[in-house]
């Protein structure tokens, strides 16, 4: 196990009516708030009303940010950057799934910097202070709800960056948010929450047992819980598994003395970057490439991964065998779920290949399981075509 | 899953050498500072010191309150109030196990406090206030590290109770300073972390699948691990994996969502408040014995306890078998690294069985898997014997 230090200051608070507490947390934060919000289908849910009566009965004063796109622009972080700092927004409130928070995470860093906030995201620059961040979640996958990281898409130079921003101060999940998710999108949001174990799984660190069978925890429980929520969308208890799933899955605990590879998210980010495809199904088109060509850096790790994840039976199989068994019954649950299997399924061909490959990897080679070179990750994504 | 709200504010600076750490956080945390720690064991280890000289290195006055007991006193906790005071102190430092921490904990809310601290542990007060308080574990234990808990002995009364305290502002965990620690504290940390997962584990909630995972998680890496660790006390990796897996078990992270039980800890807290026992101890002979009175509530869950735990083998069992024989194991591996079995281990008859069966139900029943009144504990301490 490696050295680390752990710190999430984030407080959850997780179930049915938990919005109540609404109230209460605004008048801890402020009078002045920014709402920060996507499309419109927290207004058809009737959540937005909901929140904004419930701010307005705290004495708040409401200002909005709309319209997040599904991968937040750096435009609209601006945007909100401004809001805050005409009406002096005291703090913000997001409502809504990764993106959003992302977005507002942002906004919260870059209102009390002088610079530009994208230097954030290009490592120039760290930030030191922050406005308070509440969000109230709408959908299992990021875990930004529960951790400082933020990641925003700069069209004009089509990067999309990854920084540490800043924890939500608190962070509403109510299950009952979850019931109106669309079907792709409760597809993508369980191939993200799982993307995330496998980045900080498939490691060399040895001596990490504990972090391995947490790890192993929730992959088994989104596969057993996957197919569940996919059937009925308003199983409570399946939707509460899989939100409570993609929290646990990104808010610190796994890569504790673990070193993580993240080079898939990156290769992935980059494919988003240039074509502007769901981050979910990027992944999980990307993933098991990823696997295909990796696995023999550390063929006892992805034989763990059969045995104990997708209960491989090891018997009468070498131990290449049994892991690429893992790989494959990784590819048929994507497949089974009904997420996208390869670019094809989004359009893309091999046109703008070397391009990604290069935006993947803007500050030399990616990932620790496997360095990879711009080359390896064109490789990877022919595999992927 | 039941609703919960999750907080956990406490900074975890965990491996070798993470003490360097401790003159930043004093600058942080102001010149004036209790160190509080139990015996010698940290002046013949050297780690006093240590801990000394980098206070001082941040321009702190220390002051001290030592010889806090393995049960920690509640005239103790005043001495250390009464230091605070006279002091002006603004800040705690406790140097040890848990009790060095519990005790740390209810002088750090009782400072602020103008009537009794005691108030807190009796349930007629609750802390708003608390000087900021950091920790440097020296043993695997109690898990007071990561939580808000403190136990503490008001020996006139013969009470031990418990509270809900103030969090750690931050705690060093090395798995160095956990190498001196004797076999027996040794074993009966083992033994106190594996209680704190039962007492979590053995609920009726349902659909709670990560959480009992979770839960199992721990307690399969405690059990490869413990034979290790009393074979070398000094393997690093085998004492860092204890450590790690002492604060998990409670940290707030297991009974998100689930109903929990505690009733033998109550029992055990009151054998200890007669007979001053070690705590660990204790639950190794009392929570075998609790699991053969209760597990009839709820024999499937037993079950899965034997199957996934203890790698139990089910084929051509009933399912009452399958848990008894997980039971059994937990027996057996108790005894396997040298707890104490019985109370006769400590000298311990049937004369104040009664006193301290009524001393377990203060307010009435306790537990939620099978509540138990005080005759229900007088049977469960018969068995013991």
């Amino acid at each position: 196990m490696n050295n680390f230090i752990y710190h999430n200051p984030t407080e959850l608070l997780f179930g049915k009516g938990q919005l109540s507490h609404l109230t209460e947390k605004a008048r801890q934060l402020g009078t002045s708030v920014l709402l920060v919000y996507g499309g419109g289908s927290i207004k058809r849910s009737g959540l937005y009303d909901k929140v904004v009566g419930l701010l307005q009965e705290a004495g708040c004063r409401v200002h909005e940010l709309s319209g997040v796109e599904p991968n937040p622009r750096l435009s609209t972080v601006k945007k909100g950057i401004e809001i805050c700092r005409q009406e002096n927004v005291e703090w913000i409130l997001a409502v809504g799934g990764g993106s959003v928070i992302d977005a507002a995470k942002a906004v919260a860093v870059g209102v009390p910097y002088e610079g530009d906030v994208w230097d954030f995201y290009l490592r120039t620059a760290v930030p030191e202070a922050a406005l308070p961040l509440g969000t109230v979640l709408t959908l299992a996958a990021t875990g930004s709800e529960m951790n400082r990281s933020s990641v925003v898409t700069n069209w004009e130079t089509q990067e999309k960056l990854g920084a540490s921003t800043t924890f939500p101060t608190f962070s509403i999940l109510d299950p009952e948010h979850t019931f109106t998710v669309p079907r792709d999108q409760t597809i993508y949001g369980i191939c993200d929450m799982m993307s995330h174990v496998f980045e900080q799984y498939f490691s060399h660190t040895e001596e990490i047992a504990l972090q391995t069978r947490f790890a192993e925890s929730i992959l088994k429980t989104v596969i057993e819980t996957a197919e569940r929520v996919l059937a009925n969308p308003e199983d409570y208890d399946a939707r509460a598994t899989i939100l409570y799933c993609g929290t646990m899955a990104l808010n610190g605990t796994l890569p504790v003395g673990v070193e993580t590879d993240w080079a898939t998210h990156k290769i992935e980010h980059a494919v988003s970057a240039v074509y502007d495809i769901p981050h979910g199904g990027g992944l999980a088109i990307i993933f098991p490439k990823w696997m295909r060509y990796v696995y023999r850096e550390n063929v006892s790790r992805f034989k763990r991964f059969a045995v104990e994840v997708w209960g491989v039976d090891p018997s009468g199989k070498s131990e290449e065998e049994i892991a690429l068994a893992g790989i494959e019954a990784t590819e048929a649950f994507f497949a089974r779920i009904g997420a996208p299997t390869r670019l094809a399924d989004y359009k893309i061909g091999e046109e703008k290949l070397p391009v990604m490959a290069e935006k993947a990897t803007p500050f030399g080679p990616i990932g620790s399981f496997k360095q990879l070179t711009s080359a390896d990750v064109a490789e990877i994504l022919r595999m992927c075509l």
